[in-house]
C-alpha cells in the first residue's frame, strides 16, 4: 500500500523557485509555457496489512501535521493500493 | 493545457531528507509507516493552443534536460488538458 502526497504553493503565494525555472526554460528556446510552478511529492510506504480507508486518513493526517504548511500550501493525497 | 511533472530518486539511490521524515513521523507516533521518499513536484502551464502531444513532448523534454538530473532521477510526465 503506498500513499502519493502532492503539496503545491497556495496559488495566492508567490513562486520565486517556479520563476527561476520558467526564466530558464525561455532563455534555453522553449517557448508556449506560461508558467511553471515548484511543489513537493511524497511516497508513503505503509504496511500492507492496513485497508485503504486507514491508509487515506494516515497519510492525510501525516500530510497536514508535517508535509505541508496549511498557511502557504495546499496537498493532495493519493492512495495507491498496489504500490510497493 | 497543463503539464505536471513528477521528479523522484531512482530506488537504489539514498534519500537522506525522506529518512529524516520517516524518523520524523515514527517520533510523533504514526505507526505502519514502511518508508518515506521525498521527490519533486513540477505544474508547467502551456498555452492554449497547442496540443496534447505537442505539450507531452516539450515537458518531457523540459523534464530531462531542466527538472531531474537523469542520473540518480527519474520523471514521469502526465498532461491534463483540462488544466489551467
Amino acid at each position: 500500500m503506498k500513499a502519493k502526497v502532492y503539496v503545491t504553493l497556495k496559488p495566492s503565494v508567490l513562486d520565486p523557485q517556479g520563476k527561476a525555472i520558467h526564466h530558464s526554460v525561455e532563455l534555453l528556446g522553449f517557448e508556449k509555457i506560461g508558467d511553471v510552478r515548484q511543489g513537493k511529492y511524497f511516497e508513503i510506504a505503509l504496511d500492507p496489512g492496513i485497508t485503504e480507508d486507514e491508509a487515506r486518513e494516515t497519510a492525510e493526517k501525516i500530510a497536514r501535521d508535517i508535509l505541508a504548511n496549511p498557511v502557504i500550501e495546499d496537498f493532495s493525497v493519493v492512495v495507491d493500493p498496489n504500490g510497493t
